[in-house]
């Protein structure tokens, strides 16, 4: 087991990433003074992990109340975030039951809203179970719901007490979403780390093989890259936004053609071709650079080019997206491979560009 | 006018007290440098204040978006919020556009909590426009929506950066509701100010009159003595919760009789006179000193008595209560007029005497 601990004053908390830590509730004890949690997951993984988990938390004296959602984008919803109020109140949950999202990004992120807002603020401890949950929703705070008209509108900051990333839940993900995890992670070695980028393009091949000893390296090493960045700047006013590389072209593509067509990190994938292609266009980044993102992004088996929506709808799509400042639209953009840029002054030309040449039908 | 400031370090704001500050557009330009707002005001307040606010706030160049939602604490809802975030999502508003709540306290507490989750937050303004909302829900943070199974279940705590308590907007007020706000003032002198308990014994045929003089001293002291009390404990883990005197058995009647049939202010005066019955019954207060409250009360035109609802059921309401810690319910309770103290030992017989003998059918 390895340990990232996030430094935030008083709020500092523990990631703890390896083998068979769903069952450590030896782990989850000492942040459960109360002995009392709800666990929330959804209709996918409860089958494969819910009972072990409350299984060993019952061992260790911690009663647990079971929510269960139904799986899928769709769900991170304010209807499917008040059936896990109701199921709250129901139960009696007070202040001091802590909420456990066990599952991927979507669990994560609806868990920690309701987290965030039962009884304004209640402990929560984030058990990860898909890569992209792993690399991307155990660190930040973010949590959030979607609104129909746009992806994570509606949504708090709100830190987990506890991060368990057990990397043997990977062995029963999809290998469509082991892919689309492997978009984030090439992510923070696109942004932060040139070396980190050198060692997944020569690794690619045995993580997408899930190889356990590669995977716990790209999930501690993504981690420490995206801690290293929100500690910088907790409630993302500037320097976290490079964390969102990817994500203005990413968040268009998924609202344009509905949650849940494209997986979040098919989008990002994408979203980061498409970025790099608009770095190479203004000068930014040179084009063997942007290359070997595009070769890496293939190779991890994630799409390079956005879907072919009309240009007028991307930018439509793009204007009320979060990181709209003032009218303006920023992008994170590459200037090398292992440093991100924020930009603000992009040409609308060049921004055409991109969307007639890194699209495709 | 006169300023409170609500020290908070960086989050530190002011509180201005007095007339005619509804239109200082002055005063609310410097903390919105981005000069744009979303005005959530309900159809009531409306007619009588958004026109003036706006027009000011666009004399200011500030450009404002208005949001009208049904009057009535059955708003306090998750579907009118969600009207308001259709709203704020149509107009465009990104995360530099300030909410500002033009109304009561649920209002306040609506429009709070759509600007504590609207993008993760932003920036919030009050513009309380009851006395209630004047004295209460201006310092603290809370904000928060109902749960049909329980009031303010879902929330948040969001600081304002500038709060406007317009003494003018008080002379609309319908008489029940200033009574109903007369309750929480009472409130701050019985946990924590006997001079100023004093002084509104004498003061409260003034105060009942809407003397211009008397209510800004009612609203500032109010204001002050919360603030005391919520600087020294802002996110409510002891001392403040003594801000909650009458609230556990207020929240209880509140409940109990469907939210509306009783104003707020109403619940939590026969829930003081329940907590003073309580107090007294256990010892802690003298009987002249409940008697006092009482009759105070009653001269603010207020109830002294809860509501004979089954005694079963009042638990059973104070058990879903926020207020309940690992199953037992704490009780604020008054040691004298001035000081109340926090008691999670209070046995049932004492509790269903309370129950039997301050209610009336």
């Amino acid at each position: 087991m390895q340990t990232v601990r996030i430094a935030l004053g008083a709020r500092t908390y523990p990631i703890h990433v390896g083998s068979g830590l769903l069952v450590r509730a030896d782990l989850v004890a000492p942040v459960l003074p109360h002995r009392r949690a709800a666990i929330v997951t959804n209709d996918t993984v409860a089958p494969l992990y819910l009972e072990p988990l409350a299984a060993a938390l019952g061992a260790a004296r911690i009663e647990s109340v079971r929510i269960v959602v139904p799986d899928g984008e769709d769900h991170k919803s304010w209807q499917t975030l008040n059936t896990v109020f109701d199921a709250l109140v129901r139960e009696r949950c007070d202040r001091q039951t802590a909420i456990v999202a066990l599952g991927g990004g979507v669990i994560g992120d609806l868990a920690g809203f309701a987290a965030a807002t039962y009884q304004r603020g209640v402990p929560f401890v984030q058990v990860p179970t898909t890569l992209l949950a792993q690399v991307d929703s155990s660190v930040g705070g973010k949590t959030a719901i979607n609104h129909p008209r746009g992806k994570n509108m509606i949504g708090a900051f709100h830190q987990p007490v506890l991060v368990l990333a057990d990397t043997e839940t990977l062995a029963t993900l999809p290998e469509r979403e082991l892919r689309a995890g492997l978009a984030e992670v090439i992510k923070h070695g696109a942004i932060r780390d040139a070396a980190f980028f050198d060692w997944l393009e020569a690794n690619v091949d045995r993580l997408r093989a899930r190889d356990p000893e590669s995977l716990a390296h790209a999930v501690r090493r993504s981690v420490e890259i995206k801690a290293e960045v929100v500690a910088l700047d907790e409630r993302e006013t500037g320097l976290r936004a490079v964390l969102n590389f990817g994500h203005t072209f990413g968040h268009a593509i998924e609202t344009g053609l509905g949650f849940g067509t494209w997986l979040h990190g098919e989008a990002v994938a994408a979203g980061m071709a498409m970025a790099a292609d608009l770095s190479a266009r203004l000068g930014l980044l040179d084009s063997r650079s942007a290359d070997r993102l595009r070769r890496l992004l293939q190779q991890a088996g994630l799409p390079i080019a956005g879907p072919r929506l009309h240009a007028d709808r991307y930018v439509e799509l793009m204007a009320i997206d979060k990181k709209v400042q003032a009218g303006r639209a920023r992008f994170i953009l590459l200037e090398r491979l292992g440093s991100a840029v924020i930009r603000s002054d992009v040409p609308p030309e060049a921004l055409r560009g991109t969307l007639a040449d890194a699209t495709a039908g």
